[in-house]
C-alpha cells in the first residue's frame, strides 16, 4: 500500500512522516520487555534531557499528541475558578474543538492580536473584574511559539510577558508545538525559552517524531498532580519505551534543531522566491516553517489540483504554505515554479 | 542502551514490546507525505477491515490509549444525567484515575461481582430510583471481555446482558482492550462479540501493537458527534497512518488471533504447571492470558528478585502472572522451576 | 435591622425588594405542609400558568437564579460537542463566572455585537468549521431579551434569528432574565417572544420576586433530562412551594407586565430627563429598564456620593442607570434634580 | 389555595413549611432597597453569627440548597486528581444525581457502613493505591451529621476521624444538612462539631428556613476561591438578604436548637410510642428526626392512605418516619394510634 502524495506536500509539518533516525530509534527500542507508564530507561533517557536542557526544576512528562500537552499544560496551572488569557488565534481557541473548554471547564478570553502575538497591551485588556465574583478569573496567559502565523516571538518579547504576568498573579504556559521552529529561528537555547513559561509544551510531532510532546514543569510545586491528570486526560502511554525512544534520537546531535532549521530554511526559501512572482503576496513575516501568501483565487484552485495546501482565509483569499523537516530545496523550487507558471499564465 | 529486562516478564502483556510484523507495518507506512487525521490509506484500510469483521453499521475509530477508548465509548452512549453500571473490578472503575468521573462526569454504580462479570441479575440491583430526579439514571452497562480477572464471557452470557440491557432500556458498552484473547479462548468471530454490544473497544496494544485501540460504533446513529468528542478527548492522532498500520498488520493473516492464542496458551500452561505445585493456588479461572494465584507472601518476595510481576492482592497474598504475545513456552516452564523450587524450598 | 439605601438605588432591578403581593403569596403559601421537590398545588399552578402563557408543548422548571436558568437551558440543547453563539456582551459570557464554560464544559462564540443584539449576519460570522472536527461545532444561539444594553429585540427581528437558526440547524435560547421588560416594551404576549426560542429562562427575580426563574421548554423531546440536569445543577428546591407562589402572584392580574411596565417607563423618564441636561449623553437606545449614559468622570464621583449605581465602563465614562419595579416617579426627579445640580455646577 | 396535606406529614422535614419567625424576619428584609449577592447587613449579620458560632477561621458562605453546599464544599478541599470517601448511604452518592461527579468531577470512593457511619477503619480501607497514578487519589472524607439513617456521630467518633484524616493527608467535608439535630441530640455547639471538620455545611431549610444553607470554611486558606466557584456552582443569590435574614433568624435566640430539639423530641415519642406496638421494629438508634421501621407491607399500604412518608427499602418492608420543627405531639399520637390500630387489626 502506498499512501504518499505524489508531490511533497505543503500542507502542513505532520503532513511528514517520521524523520529515520527517529524511527530507527524507535525499532532499537523494541527490545525485549520494559517497564511500563514511563518505568523505562527510554523515558527516564529523554525526560532528562529535556529536563537538562530546559532548566526545568520540576518534572517532564510525554504525552500522546499536542492538543494532550496544551490541555494538560493549562489543567496544571489553573485553578477551577480561573479563565485563560490567548489571542483569537491560538490552536487551543480555534482548533482543539473546545477541548479546554470540555476537559477543564476553563473559559478562554481572547484576545485579537496581530502576528497572532500577545503583548502586555493586549494581556491588560483583559484582566477586568479581578476580584468580582462574577467574573471568570484570568489566571493563566498562554501564548504559542513559533505562532499560529509563522511569526516567533523575541526573547525580549518573551520576558516582557513574564515579568508582566509576574507582576500581575498570573502564570504563563507557552503552547510550543513547534517550539525547536522558534529556537532555530532566534538561535536561542530551550532554557532561554523554558525561562520565561512556568509551564510549557515541547512539540516532536511536528518536528520529525511519529507522535510525541512534552509538557515541561519548570517548578516542582506545579507538578504535584501532573501524574494523575495525565492519566485522567488519557495521555498516558503504557508502551511509553517508544514515546521515549523519539525523543531520545531527536535530542540527539541537535536533531530536533535540524529539522526544525531545515524547514524554517525551506519557508524562507519559498518567501523569497514568492518576491519575484507578481500577484502573489506574503502576508506575515516568515520565521518558522509556514507561509501565508495571497493570491488569485483561481489560481489557489489550480494549484490544488497538483499540490497539497490548506486555504487559511477563503474570504480573503489566503492560503498556508508550510515546510517540514524533510522538504527539499527542489521541492520548493518545483512549487514556485509552478506557483509561477501559474500567476505567469493566468496574467498573460 | 537496553531496558529490556534480564527474563521475560509476567508483569502484563504490555510489558512486552512491538510484535515484529506490526514493527514492519510502521516503517513502511513511513513513506512520504499522507493525509494526517485519518484521511490516509492505512487508516481507511484498518478501519474498514474492522468494520467488516465486526459488522458494525456505524463507524470505527482509531485512538490512542484504552483509556481513551473506553471514555470515547462511553461518551457515545451516556446522556448527562445518566451513570454507567459496571462491576467493581472494572478497569474504568479502579485503574483509570477516575477518568470516566473526570472526563464525562459519570456517575459509576459499581456491582461487586464475581469473576468480575456482570449478569442480568447484577445489574438489576443497580436500577433502583429510575425516573427519579434524584437518582442518576443508569444509562449503560460497561462490561470488560476478557475481563480483568483472566476470565471471559461466554457468547451465551453476553447474550443475556445484551438482552436484558435491550429490555431495559439500557445500552452496552463492552471494554475490550484483551477482546483478542476472548475470541482466541472462545473461538469465536469479532462480530460475534461485537453482536452483543453497542459500541465496544477493540484493543492493539495489550496485543502486540505499538499502542492502539479501535472505537467500534455498532449503529450509525451512535457515531453522530464521535469525531468531535475524540478530538475534545484529545485521541485524534495527527500521523494517524502509524495507528492505522498497526492495526493493518494485527488483522493480517489473523495474527490478532495468533497472538492472543499464544498468550492464552502460555497462561494455561502456567496454570496447569501450577497444579503440581504445593502451596500455589489458581484462584480465577484461567481463559485468557491472566493467571491469579496465592502463594505464601515470603515465596512472593523471593520469586519477585528475579521475576517481574504485580502483586494482586497484598492482604489476600494474590499475584497475578500475566503472559504475552511473545511469552515462549521456556520462558513459562523457567518460571514454573522457580516457582517450585521457591515454595519446595520453603517447604523443605 | 435596617440596610435599605436612604434614596432609591439605580443599581440595578434587583437592589429592589420583593412586591408586596409576591410576598403575600409566599407567605399564604406557608400554610401546613407540602410534597417537596415540586409536587404542591403552588408549582403546579404556577408551571401550568406559565406553559399556557408561553404556548410551550413541552415543560416549564422553575430554579434558583438567572445563572442556573442560563446553564440549564443550554445545556438541554447543548450535545458535547457543540458551541454556544453569543455576544460578547451576554450575561452568560460576562457575568456568569464562566458557568457555561464549568458546567457545561461549552464554548462559547462569541460576536461583537451593536446594541449587544445578534443578527443572522452575525451568527453567520461564527459558522466556519462546521463538519470538521477541530472545530467545536455551533449547535445553539443565546440571545438575551431585553438585552444587557436596555435594548428589545423587535417580533421581526426574533423571527429573522429564529428562521436563520431553523435553516442552519441551530437552535435558540433565549435569557429571559428580563423578557417581561421586552414584553411591556413591545406590547406583545409571552407566547409570541416564547415562539423564536427552543428554550428560555424567563425571569421572576429582577421583575418582583424574591428569588425564582422559570426555564421554558418549547417542545417535548427538549424536556427529557431536564428533572435530572436541574437536580445535577443543584437548582431543585426542595420547598418548592414558596418558588411557585411567587410566579402564581406575578402571573396574577398580568402584576409581571406592570411591574416590567413601571420600570420602563421609569427608565425612559429618566431618560427624557437627562436630554435637558447638557454634558450627559445617552448611549444606547432606552427600551428596557437601564440607562446607559455618558458622563464626566468627576460628575459620576460626586453622584455617587448620594445614589448608588454601577460605572459600567470606566474607560469610556460611561454609567448604567437601572430602574426597578417600585421606582417612583419622584425617585426619578430627585435623581434627575442632582443630576442637572452635578452637570451644572461644574459647568457654572 | 390550599396545598397542605390533610394529616401532619411525616414523610420529612422539608415537608414543612417556614417557621414563623423566620417568615418574619424575611418579610421584615423586605424593606426599601438593599446591595445584592450578600452586601447587604442581614448576610453580614448571619454570616458573622455563624463564624462566631462555628469558631471558623475562614469565611461563611450562604447557598440556595442542599445539594448546593456540599458541592461546592466538597469543591473546595478537592483536587482535581482527587476522590471522596464517603458512606454508600451518602445523600451525595444517593440522592444528589451524581453532581459531584457531573459538576466536579470527582470519584467517589464508598464504603458500606452501618448505622450510615464511617469510622477511620472504614476509612482506611480505601486508601489503597495512593501515589499510583492509575488510582483516583483519595483527597476528602465526607461525613454526614446526622446521618441519612437518623444515627449521631458523638463528638468522640467525629474526632477520631478528624484525627485519622489529619494524619493521614485527607480532609473532612462535614455534610450539615441536619446538623442541628446532630448538636441538639449530642447537647454539644457548634464549634464543638465545626472543629472536627475542614469546611462543613450548616442546614437551614430543613430546620425550619424557607430554603438557605451555609458553607462554613474553617480555615482561610480553602477559601480563596470560594465566591467564584458560588458563582459558577449557581448558588450565589441576587437578592441575598432574604437568605440572610432566614439565618438571622433561626440564630436567634437558638431558634435553630430549638426546631431541632422539637424534631428530635417527636421522633423520639414515635419511637418509644412504637415500643409498644406489636410487629413494628424500629431498626436504627433515634437520635435525631427520623425513625425508620419495619413493619409488614399490608399496613404500609394502609397507614399510606391517610400519612404522608416514605417507603425506605421496599425489599426490606422498611419505612422513613420524620419528625419536624413543627410536629406536635398530638400528631405523634394520632400516627401512633392510627399505627397501632393497623397493626392490632391485621393481628386481631
Amino acid at each position: 500500500m502506498s499512501g504518499h502524495e505524489p508531490r511533497k506536500s505543503f500542507g502542513s509539518d505532520n503532513h511528514a512522516g517520521t524523520h529515520p533516525a527517529v524511527m530507527r530509534a524507535i525499532v532499537e527500542a523494541n527490545a525485549g520487555d520494559a517497564i511500563p507508564y514511563g518505568g523505562d530507561p527510554w523515558t527516564e533517557h529523554a525526560t532528562g534531557e529535556i529536563r537538562r536542557l530546559s532548566g526545568a526544576q520540576g518534572e517532564v512528562y510525554l504525552v500522546l499528541n499536542g492538543s494532550g500537552a496544551n490541555v494538560l499544560g493549562l489543567g496544571l496551572l489553573l485553578g477551577r475558578h480561573e479563565a485563560v488569557i490567548c489571542a483569537e488565534s491560538a490552536h487551543i481557541n480555534t482548533d482543539e474543538c473546545g477541548a479546554s473548554e470540555r476537559i477543564l471547564g476553563a473559559k478562554l478570553l481572547t484576545v485579537s492580536a496581530p502576528d497572532a502575538k500577545l503583548t502586555p497591551e493586549l494581556i491588560a485588556t483583559r484582566l477586568a473584574g479581578r476580584g468580582d465574583e462574577h467574573f471568570a478569573q484570568p489566571g493563566v496567559v498562554a501564548i504559542t511559539q513559533s505562532t499560529e502565523y509563522g511569526s516567533c516571538y523575541s526573547l525580549a518579547e518573551l520576558r516582557a510577558i513574564k515579568e508582566f504576568c509576574d507582576a500581575n498573579s498570573l502564570r504563563v504556559f507557552l503552547d510550543g508545538a513547534r517550539l525547536a521552529n522558534a529556537a532555530a529561528y532566534l538561535g536561542c537555547t530551550l532554557a532561554e525559552l523554558a525561562a520565561n513559561a512556568d509551564v510549557l509544551s515541547f512539540g516532536g510531532t511536528k518536528n520529525g517524531a511519529m507522535g510525541v510532546e512534552a509538557v515541561i514543569v519548570m517548578r516542582p510545586g506545579d507538578a504535584v498532580n501532573a501524574p494523575y491528570l495525565r492519566k485522567q486526560h488519557m495521555q498516558l502511554a503504557s508502551k511509553m519505551r517508544f514515546l521515549g525512544a523519539q525523543f531520545g534520537a531527536l535530542l540527539t546531535d541537535d536533531l530536533w534543531l535540524r529539522n526544525a532549521g531545515n524547514a524554517n530554511a525551506m519557508a524562507t526559501r519559498l518567501a523569497v522566491g514568492l518576491g519575484g512572482i507578481p500577484g502573489v503576496e506574503v502576508v506575515y513575516p516568515v520565521q518558522a516553517d509556514a507561509v501565508f501568501a495571497r493570491l488569485d483565487p483561481a489560481h489557489i484552485t489550480e494549484l490544488q489540483r497538483d499540490w497539497t495546501f490548506h486555504i487559511w482565509d477563503e474570504a480573503a483569499s489566503v492560503v498556508r504554505w508550510m515546510a517540514a523537516f524533510d522538504t527539499d530545496p527542489s521541492d520548493v523550487d518545483a512549487f514556485l515554479n509552478d506557483i509561477a507558471a501559474t500567476a505567469g499564465a493566468a496574467r498573460a
